[in-house]
């Protein structure tokens, strides 16, 4: 089995603010031929720190107990522009001991693209032209900045450009042919589950004893505001080999789960509800008012959901509910806003004003203060549809006002899809 | 001057999923005492890869003219809990070469820790207790795995907890004095500038001629989705050379910019705004269709805002438009929903129907397609006020439905920040 090592290269990418997302993508990629990444590095635009770097990665390392063998794959992301800062291709050549040649029709090329666009090559940009010997070169279809693919006493040595719009198409259009064929024939195969309603540790506690075991597939668990995600990697020789691995896992986890799994191919809770908004020909509208739009900027982040999605109410203040959604002020000064009999009130006032099939609504106190008593972290979830009784429940959410706000959005869409469950039964 | 590493430890870092942000955190705590992160990486739960990269940090490595000097600081975070899997204190003693001792007062503290909670501790937890030679113990209020302080030839090693809620406070508690005693007296001030309405290359090309030749402070520009943020950080001996030389890089920049310079203390737009509405005494509505909600998701993510926002409408679809705001539906049936026309009448509607100040209200298509003719990425933004003459924008925005939505939401705020310098004027 391959193992891989990436460095991502660029100053900016050491700062507080920069996530170097490049690694992701092709940790990504990667894991799904069937290799590990083992290390990731970040150095700065630093050519004696990057040639070191490189080194480390070619070179069997460490002794003794401590012993590490020279990765099988070194993939390098940035650093291959024109400037001095560009220091990628010079660390490289160093670390292989392997001089740079010129190739003029990279020159020539880079020209063409600048004459193009009506511009002007700056002499700056030969630099770009320059090859490690014996390194073949990858095409650069958005940028001037040649890739190149070398390999190196066992390691291959990949250089890709840095920004994301240049590497992604050049590794899948020119590495991953080649890897593809290096590698040994595996069929590789990833189920992507998603759950809500439960915590992490909860989840883990039910599912491990059925996962643990297996080396093979890889599990795989993330969690964020009440969202949680497993992924299943199988890898085998034959494709039933792999579905059938998948199957003796995912199975058991699934009837463990039950309901609260919502997806089988990591669509977001918004899709997997537009989907059966769909399928009932059925539409929504809603009625927010701690969450602000965010329920709706969910439900309209799914393309095509104006095929579904009516529209709404934001009603933040305690005079808009009743004058847009008309919740009886009475019923605001006894009960509070943030109550049960105003969530129903609001979903209520919603439906009849737009006509939709479901509405939503949602009444809380995301802090971080409350206005009017109830704990911070206090929501009440409303559910109307036409012909139906509306309902109303309370869940009490942990953490700051983004995070209260990103559970409470959550909560209010699975309470739509468990309604949706049962009308579809 | 010292250099940092930081290295990650975790196997679930390497995955396609997750992102390191401890060293997001460590970076800016490190950049705010003066000390520049070198090299970032990032090591799976294995001992012996562990082991040759605290090596390799602890020493002097290549040779000729690819040759560097250890790290003044290397900070390890992750790996310091109870299992096989945790590896960072073996890895670490091994690299220094010195033992593990055990301690019978932390083990105490762990199994105190436990008690306290009606849990009896796991054999394992003793693995826990044990201490590099020569190491300080840092406790952890918020977890059983103790930190690590090492001051090794020439290199200072500090071994922190993965959990965020465990470093952090243990960082700042622990080791922020202890460092701060070692550097030398200088005081660090950045200024967080926000610009919006221009693209990162325009606005590099207009303030890099200030910025460019001044290594301190150090400049940083970070750009998404239309809103823009740039960081002047300086270290001087004194308070006023700091302040003096912030002042020196700083205003010819602010003077660059002029009114797309909307915030000077890293505020986001939204809370810029909220400042102004407040100012005036004055309260705002909103009408989205295409941007869904996430203009006001926006507005409210303030604490606070329940002072000045007091809800809108969600106008996804045309009967909507014309039910709740009003919208005439001969001049969606002329105009289409996508023009200016219509972004007008839709803040107009909102206006009237809540009463409040201001009204923003945006129509567009986000795509994938389009379903009025107009171009994917087109946007109107209305902008209607008591007693003022309404007015609509029309934006042409790149990308995905993603970043469409996104540049809209900041164009939005951002008209409406200009409307309000206006009236402040």
């Amino acid at each position: 089995m391959i193992d891989a090592e990436i460095i991502a290269i660029g100053s900016e990418l050491l700062s507080a603010q920069r996530v170097d997302t490049n690694s992701l993508y092709l940790a990504d990629q990667l894991n799904a031929l069937g290799i590990e990444v083992r290390r990731k590095l970040v150095v700065g635009d630093d050519r004696t720190l990057l040639t070191v770097a490189v080194q480390q990665a070619l070179h069997n390392q460490g002794s003794g107990n401590a012993f590490t063998k020279a990765a099988g794959l070194l993939i390098l992301t940035g650093g291959l522009g024109p400037t001095e800062d560009d220091v990628t291709r010079d660390a490289v050549a160093a670390a292989l001991g392997r001089p740079l040649l010129f190739h003029q029709e990279i020159s020539d090329e880079i020209e063409e693209r600048f004459r193009r666009r009506s511009r002007k090559m700056a002499e700056i940009n030969k630099r770009q032209a320059y090859v490690i010997e014996g390194a073949e070169v990858l095409p650069n279809n958005a940028g001037t900045a040649p890739g190149l693919w070398v390999d190196a006493e066992g390691t291959i040595v990949i250089l890709l450009p840095g920004p994301p719009k240049e590497m992604r198409p050049m590794f899948e259009a020119e590495c991953l042919p080649r890897l593809k064929r290096r590698m040994p024939e595996v069929v590789i195969r990833t189920r992507f589950y998603r759950v809500t309603g439960m915590t992490e540790s909860d989840l883990d506690a039910l599912i491990s004893p059925v996962y643990k075991p297996y080396a093979n597939p890889v599990t795989t668990i993330l969690a964020s505001a009440g969202d949680i995600q497993i992924h299943l990697r199988a890898r085998c020789a034959t494709e039933a080999e792999t579905e059938g691995l998948l199957a003796e896992v995912g199975s058991p986890i699934e009837e463990l789960l039950g309901p609260r799994l919502y997806s089988r191919n990591g669509d977001p809770l918004e899709a997997v509800i537009g989907g059966m908004l769909c399928g009932e020909q059925a539409t929504l509208c809603v009625a927010e008012s701690c969450t602000g739009g965010m329920v709706a900027g969910r439900i309209t982040s799914v393309p095509g959901s104006s095929e579904y999605f009516l529209g709404g109410f934001l009603a933040y203040s305690d005079a808009i509910k009743t004058s847009l959604l008309g919740v009886d002020a009475q019923l605001i000064a006894q009960q509070t806003a943030v109550s049960a009999e105003v969530a129903c009130a609001m979903a209520d006032g919603a439906l009849a004003r737009t006509g939709a099939s479901y509405a939503i609504s949602i009444t809380g106190e995301a802090g971080p203060e409350s206005a009017t008593g109830a704990p911070v972290g206090t929501i009440y979830v409303g559910i109307a549809a036409q012909g139906q009784a509306t309902e109303a429940t309370r869940f009490v959410m942990p953490g700051d006002r983004d995070r209260v706000r990103g559970f409470a959005t959550n909560a209010a869409l699975d309470m739509l899809r468990q309604r949706l469950l049962g009308s579809a039964r």
